[in-house]
């Protein structure tokens, strides 16, 4: 449809093309009259670029053409680029020819306020606005930098299965499905079968949707979310955290360098990203027992640490701190425990910064057949679905240990969102199954 | 546990330090004696390397040990690196230093023949043998390119939800689960949801895992299977089928580039990965028709193609096929039709050389309201279902296309496997849901 002397190019590239004439495709972001020049903000989904329309460029017939176009009209335009300092990007173009594709009539979405109940009924048209569309573009930088990160370490990636035959730790939490008469369930972890992938290839990082039918409604929780899990062969606690460290000061990093424009649009203060520098403080379980004690919690030791608690450790840094030795009894059965102090287990879990909680939980695993026996019967979990695991101890056990990342915490904590719904195109949360 | 002066290095990096001693951390992979010397080929998940450890080097009591050891058991060996061009990987370690740190005993996985069951009965040890291990390292390579094609092309990430609300298209091959008193689907396709996000970025990708609750037990089927699913706005027919074949050219090229070692492990003809150059051959469905008819199939214009009939067509090519302008009666209501033909549809399917049937599905969609409409009303499907996808022809349509790709029938074919259940670390089939 479009003249095929012109070039076709993209908004974020068009730099490139700078005195050149090129045709840009997309939707009519906003439109601005002034006597007889128009201005149009067109979007390509790769950025947004000023279109200015004179009379005296388009003629008479195209001129009402773009009168008539609403918000949303997807539209093709031709016209010269040039550098223009004050232009949003940087760039404007100068319009020859604007063809419209079709014209939207009353999009739901306007730039005037609309309730978030609205908005996320419209998810399918919210993405397409610059705060969403800036938060979506980061979550895919964070995305590609942690794969980056594991790759070039020589991890392997190994997808952990979705369909899981053993409710391991009570069903209240699960989501069930019918398989061909019998239950599976949905992965709530790949943690287990990452487990065995570190045994095959050394060190290992899934990366996957998990589900928990959580109850929650809090402005931490989805229904399902995405996990980044490395396990490493041949790993301690104190490797694992040095790991951690360098993996999330890698991921913000990352983000910092190659998206300054969209951490812009959504007016996210970089200064607090700037200081995730290794090393991260470090606290034991204990430690930070007196520290909630100091600020007023009445937390006692053993005692399980909550949202509330998570955020008053976390505000006393100004980066990411990592507590770790937690009770043995507190926490899962596949922990190693400290071999000097039983009731200690060499876990940590990592906090963001600003209060924002738990994005980390990760620690050596248990790699002691008996031991292991003793804590599954111990829990009352069903032996037989734990053979495969057990497997792992039996042949050729090594000391090995791991973490898991929540994706969405991640995405919200670096964009400093107030709710996880804005960091996955399509959340779904206890009352969010559409669209 | 090792001695610190000691190096600690991984298999697939030992090149660089030969001349030097080094310490690995791994499992017996191998054991083989010769009077005073005992050979060890030892894994650590990125290779295998042969140690040698003499009486005389490693004294009485290490070499004793060396004798009670069994293949899987976990062990930590430091010597001395050195080329070799007879040795497996081209060096070898001659050791000073042998630790056991756990004993395997009757490791179930022998050298020997073992039947499939007992195999993927026990695939959490399966994936160390050599075979396994090299098509999941191929697997992981061929993500990354997929990756790396789209994210160097300016496609954003876009994970469509895995929950979804509707059965549009009958629910017999659908898993269902109670999602806090509604029905929710797994996902058989992120399609609909990636043309909401080319609307929103230009062009975007989809990379998760979908479900299908198939009865057929085939080499070709898994009930949880990857997909990937790239859409792209103001793209056509032709822009598609040019998409694809640079797509798959690129990801055989990488394997081709970076996985040299383990094609060779897994026996790969690589010349007829050599071949696959565009540009691709392209045929019509109509004159596919005539080539099966002339091959001895019944196959009448209209029916559809299924996987013998496949096979004979990819078989008359020593590359990709794609075959175009099927019959819209047999297509998807979301195909667009040919405006000059309203009886053929404006899509593809990418079949793969060597017999092995369809790997990608794609082409234009429609995109005129009032046409989905009509063809949603004719196929009986819940108007009320789709009323958010139909708001993308609502709101500034534009023509856009699209494909998708099954992971693992792609790195089957790759590999050369005749089963997809060795592409995925633990394939869920329907009599197969552990461990």
């Amino acid at each position: 449809m479009t003249d095929k002397q012109e070039t076709q190019v993209y908004i974020e590239n068009i730099g490139s093309h700078a005195g050149t004439t090129v045709t840009v495709k997309g939707w009519l972001y906003h439109k601005r009259s002034s006597g007889k020049v128009r201005f149009l903000l067109v979007r390509d989904g790769t950025g947004i670029i000023q279109c200015v329309a004179s009379l005296a460029d388009v003629g008479e017939r195209m001129f009402q053409l773009i009168d008539e176009m609403n918000q949303e009209s997807s539209l093709i335009v031709t016209g010269s680029v040039r550098e223009d300092k004050r232009a949003p990007g940087g760039y404007e173009m100068t319009l020859s020819l604007v063809q419209l594709l079709s014209n939207a009539i009353d999009y739901p979405i306007s730039p005037k306020d609309h309730g978030t109940a609205f908005l996320m009924d419209n998810r399918h048209l919210w993405i397409r606005s610059k705060r969403q569309h800036a938060i979506l573009r980061i979550r895919h930088t964070i995305i590609k930098a942690i794969r980056d990160f594991f790759d070039e370490r020589g991890f392997t990636l190994f997808d952990p299965p979705i369909f899981t035959p053993a409710a391991c730790e009570g069903t209240s939490t699960l989501f069930e499905t019918d398989y061909f008469g019998e239950k599976a369930y949905l992965t709530q972890s790949g943690q287990l079968y990452g487990e065995a992938g570190a045994m095959a290839f050394g060190k290992i990082y899934t990366f996957g949707p998990t589900f928990r039918a959580e109850k929650s409604k809090t402005r931490r929780h989805l229904t399902e979310f995405w996990m980044i899990e490395p396990e490493v062969a041949y790993l301690d606690l104190d490797g694992d955290m040095e790991l951690a460290e360098e993996f999330i000061e890698s991921v913000v990093e990352r983000v910092l360098e190659s998206r300054v424009e969209e951490l812009k649009v959504i007016e996210r203060d970089t200064s607090v990203l700037e200081k995730v520098k290794r090393p991260f403080p470090r606290i034991s379980y204990t430690d930070a027992i007196e520290v909630l004690r100091k600020n007023g919690h009445e937390t006692n030791w053993g005692d399980d640490i909550g949202g509330d608690e998570e955020t008053t450790i976390s505000n006393q840094y100004d980066r990411p701190v990592m507590v770790h030795h937690f009770p043995s009894a507190i926490k899962a059965f596949y922990m190693k425990h400290d071999p000097e102090h039983d009731e200690l287990a060499l876990g940590f879990d990592m906090l963001a910064p600003e209060g924002r909680g738990e994005i980390i939980g990760g620690g050596q695993r248990e790699d002691n057949y008996d031991t292991l026996v003793r804590r599954i019967q111990h829990e009352r979990l069903p032996m037989e679905a734990f053979d495969w695991y057990l497997d792992l101890r039996k042949y050729g056990s090594v000391p090995h240990a791991g973490f898991g990342l929540g994706l969405e915490r991640t995405v919200g904590w670096i964009c400093g969102l107030s709710h996880v719904r804005e960091t996955i195109p399509f959340p779904r949360m206890i009352s969010r199954l559409k669209p």
